[in-house]
């Protein structure tokens, strides 16, 4: 990265379809993705499939800074395409990436990060399949967008999870660890603060320790990742036109030290702010324990806690006691929060 | 679009995961993609597959200006996707939709974008199961960036086709009609030349037609979309490191006159110039003229031709006769032709 020559960056021809792209493809791409590309230069990977029941998601991931304590934007575009597929019950299979470059990016940059991803895959124990890559001129995108698409198999008796249609009162809600720590160390090195230090992304693949409890019980009502909008959203997306509520204890919701003391200095609610290795759990009270338990033995799960339960009152309402003994309505966001967190 | 008050404008927060997403959504987005959208709000869609082979694409689409004469870039999205998995054999099912806007685009250009691409959904039989919408600010992209990655179930003996392993001496190489329609539609309405009005994109979904020659025959060896790079690119990819070559013949590759026109103006070699819906097929020479004959039926195939062969001589290059009776040879592009084409 110390010099910026032509060959050190990426240029517009790069993107041309023609011998450049290829040579990029061959360095970069397939040096790191490797072997497990299927059909790299082909229009089309040619997949096997075992059930007759697939996931499918799509995320573009445009976070800025690309690199950020605990990770970088081909990490993220990883470890979030696999949790979306997790959460629904899926077994993540097989991922596509498509990379919108700036002209400029130096090479170097986009090597790390692709890195970053054949790591994550390698680690969540995906294929990246196929990909694309385009180029465009300065001041049209910044530095690097990744899409990541992914496709897994639904596991036995998981059809119901991505609906919630088995969410009953009494259930108990589990998150595996501590929230807004993703939000406030990409905001943190956007901001150049220097606490930036003590503060890491969540972000991680969790499909492995899914899987856990998935197989552990059939009693596993929902799941979701807590991104974009928070574990709040999550919530209110989960009550909205239901005939249940959410009760939340606030004094059981785990936050790091230092990622509280940033949220309060820069003002924001940790209960909004984005995470990535963050995932909230509705399942049957008879189980929840046990479900606690796998959870803590999970290097992603350590700090894992039962956060509140849903409840017959307060319909469609997600309502958290407080830690001085209040209660307060906790309701979507409107906007206003982080732009480029994912 | 005449005023452009906040509420007609893309603002940060529809991409926040908050409330103004949401609206976004069922506004814009299920209002078009309707019922088709297998789970716009869940993390993953679950899809039913009647196959244990599937391909799987992906493409970003970054095509400036974003409309143009014969298409925009919402249709190009869905047709470029649909004629990545149709030209390995594969019958396109299921399309996932991932957009990054820029801050300031008009709300009435994005459903534009969104209605072409349901339009082109249904008229290729494919559905749009799952989404991602991103917001930038203004100046971090050009307008909007679309990336659609498809999933399809392989036909029948298809398994050939996308590594074109069956390809011979003797073949005969097809084109479904003329080229270069639309990079120079783009470069026309990019520099604003007034010819521009005879010049129209070829964007068209080409799974329909090319469905109807693999159930014709056993015999197709290999097809591709001439996209990025044109057809010299396609036909120099697959005689790369192969045991034969390509002899084309200049006076049968069908070009749009007024296509020819800009094309020598500007400076562009039609060979090198981006298709939408232009597809170079590989068949035995027994059923070269059949395959014409069901291109020729089809309302994209009218004006298709045999333009060449695969020959034992000139391995591993594509060499041209020429009008004027003399031999050129075919080379990769190796950059400086268009970008931001698709």
């Amino acid at each position: 990265m110390t010099k910026n020559n032509n060959e050190d960056i990426i240029i517009l021809d790069h993107g041309s379809g023609g011998q450049l792209s290829q040579e990029l493809i061959r360095n970069v791409f397939l040096k790191h993705f490797g072997k497990s590309s299927a059909a790299p230069l082909a229009d089309s990977a040619i997949l096997s499939i075992d059930s007759n029941k697939i996931a499918m998601t799509t995320d573009s991931y445009v976070v800025q800074p690309i690199f950020f304590p605990g990770g970088n934007i081909g990490k993220l575009a990883i470890c979030g395409t696999v949790n979306d597929l997790s959460v629904v019950g899926a077994k993540p299979c097989y991922l596509s990436c498509g990379f919108i470059i700036e002209e400029g990016l130096p090479i170097s940059d986009l090597e790390l990060i692709v890195k970053s991803m054949a790591d994550e895959a390698s680690k969540c124990g995906v294929t990246i399949v196929t990909g694309d890559t385009k180029v465009v001129e300065r001041g049209s995108c910044d530095k690097i967008f990744i899409n990541t698409t992914g496709i897994g198999t639904l596991m036995d008796h998981c059809e119901h999870i991505s609906s919630g249609s088995k969410i009953q009162p009494g259930d108990k809600i589990i998150i595996n660890g501590t929230i807004a720590d993703h939000g406030m160390a990409v905001i943190s090195k956007r901001n150049g603060l220097e606490i930036e230090a003590k503060i890491e992304s969540d972000c991680a693949g969790l499909n492995y320790m899914i899987e856990k409890i998935l197989k552990y019980s059939k009693d596993i009502h929902f799941m979701r990742d807590a991104t974009r909008g928070g574990l709040a959203t999550v919530l209110c997306e989960c009550v909205e036109n239901r005939s249940f509520g959410v009760k939340l204890d606030e004094e059981n919701i785990p936050v790091n030290e230092a990622v509280e003391g940033v949220c309060e200095l820069l003002g924001f609610d940790p209960l909004y702010v984005a995470n990535e290795g963050k995932l909230v759990a509705i399942v049957s009270s008879s189980i929840a324990d046990d479900v606690l338990a796998i959870f803590k033995k999970d290097a992603l799960g350590k700090s894992a806690r039962i956060i509140g339960e849903i409840t017959s009152e307060n319909k469609s309402m997600v309502v958290m006691k407080t830690g001085v003994g209040g209660h307060r309505l906790i309701s979507m966001l409107s906007g206003g929060q982080l732009p480029r967190i994912c």
